[in-house]
């Protein structure tokens, strides 16, 4: 949400020689994105997206990244298309990191979104998960399961600080969610942090998901465990089925569920919700003094955590077997 | 040069109702300004720019800032123009800030300007200087001379962290200042912070002086000093006298000099530096940990301070009686 490196007028002119899109009319820095450097670009031709990928995203995985979503918006995924330059390729160096120039969206995001916004962005992932069967390149989640107990260990205990006590909790919940966790779901590229700041509304339409840095190969329940979290608890914490309903139910009228799938989902959201919890952990103990973005809030899922705790079944979360 | 206020999608549809410029199709804080929070609207009649004013902008002088760019865009300086809500007001509030809408304008700026960059401010500035002459409303500057000892007594000696000495150097360059400061000088309204990042260009066109927010009632030449410190020294340290030549010489032909102004320049080059190395001074030793904002290096205008000291006179700019 910041803008870490800045771009000069000669360094966009002479990247922009590289493609067809005509010359610059105006290029600022945007604050959007979890880690990159994005600026708004208004060329003669039409209105893009520079992205410069900084330190967290390793440079290997951007062929996956930019693939996908061309792969996605080719096949009529509202997603950001790459341009292709001159030579052909869509990723090249931009002030000494790799950078892309990607279609822009109109829409904006909503920070509280409704119900209705719940079932678009349902029909929208399920959709999204069907497209991107056919694609060829895999990524391994590295934020799943396995991942979180590295995170866990390098918190060194100080989620305590916090709330006297997390720290065990967290560790007794990692162990149960290790021993737990389903295998066989039915799988494929998943968006992985599809928050409500990564898709866009044009009045009563979904005009775009954004921000496929986290993609890759898992579950696609975990990915709608995910967009439950993310969008389904009222800022006060407390969870609306009805947001939840319209979700699940949208979803599984694009693609259906499983029994098996709908029986995981409570783990899964828990899963989810401890995931989004470590990693918050992680940035609020180790973000840099003078770094530009804030922190979020751990404890936010901290409570979505306890919540699914209390979960015995897919019930809770307004879906019953005939959705 | 961040977004400090967020703007829900609620706050921006209720505000925009207030205007007859459509809705929002995109709305996207962007890293532009000195001290406001920016976003960049695109609408369905055109693009504008969103400015919330933050803690540093006394809301009792947005009235001469925003009366002021109207007046110059009515006239024809390429600036932002506020836009009128159906009431006929250019400012409200937003999210619980004052906040106005004003036009955008295309363009980008040059991080490294040319000769041909400085000699179309120069001819800028002058249009604007003249301009403003019938502007009704006044705003002392209250970053003149007689504001910069308290700048300087609030370093606490602080400056000799950086630099030893460089304290007693302040105290004995304010003292010359003060005693020496020309009066009577041909005055009127003066941008006062015209940087690179706030003159846009399109081609080979200046397209845009923008941020307003230090414009004030002081003596033109100072301006013309301003932006002789921000536009003429190399990124090593160095003196570039062809752009001097250019900017004075372009100024010059809209807007010709006195000979107490010509003779006054090297003085007031010399107080430009030492008002900025002061701000920066204080700024480096004041800004509070976790904002969002990287202060500026004090050490540039050190250095410009020092190349003014050994001025003897005008000619040392490329300028003569002649030009």
């Amino acid at each position: 949400m910041a803008v870490y490196t800045e771009v000069s007028n000669d360094d966009i002119a002479a990247f922009l020689a590289e493609y067809e899109i005509g010359q610059a009319l105006s290029f600022k820095g945007i604050a959007e994105g979890v880690e990159n450097t994005n600026y708004l670009l208004i060329a003669e031709r039409a209105t893009f997206i520079v992205t410069l990928y900084e330190k967290r995203v390793r440079p290997e995985d951007l062929p996956f990244f930019l693939g996908l979503i061309e792969h996605l918006a080719e096949r009529g995924v509202a997603c950001p298309r790459p341009v292709h330059g001159r030579d052909g390729k869509v990723l090249r160096s931009l002030c000494g990191r790799p950078a892309a120039i990607t279609t822009f969206l109109p829409g904006i995001w909503h920070h509280r979104p409704e119900p209705r916004h719940c079932a678009l962005l349902g029909e929208a992932l399920a959709g999204m998960h069907l497209t991107s069967a056919d694609f060829p390149l895999r990524r391994a989640n590295s934020l799943s399961v396995l991942g979180w107990r590295p995170l866990y260990e390098a918190l060194n205990g100080r989620a305590d600080e916090l709330l006297e006590g997390m720290s065990g909790e967290l560790d007794g919940e990692l162990r149960r969610t290790e021993t737990d966790w389903p295998e066989g779901l039915p799988a494929g590229v998943i968006h992985g942090d599809l928050f409500p700041d990564n898709v866009f509304f044009e009045r009563d339409r979904l005009s775009g998901l954004i921000d496929f840095y986290f993609a890759c190969n898992d579950f696609f329940a975990y990915d709608l465990a995910i967009c439950l979290n993310a969008w389904c608890f009222e800022p006060d914490g407390s969870f609306n089925i009805t947001k939840a309903r319209h979700l699940l139910s949208a979803y599984s009228r694009v693609r259906g569920f499983s029994a098996d799938e709908l029986a995981a989902l409570p783990l899964l959201a828990r899963g989810a919700a401890l995931r989004f919890l470590l990693t918050r952990l992680y940035d609020w103990f180790n973000h840099a003094d003078g770094v530009l973005v804030k922190p979020h809030d751990p404890m936010e899922f901290y409570r979505i955590l306890r919540f699914h705790q209390g979960v015995t079944g897919p019930g809770a979360y307004g879906l019953d077997q005939a959705a």
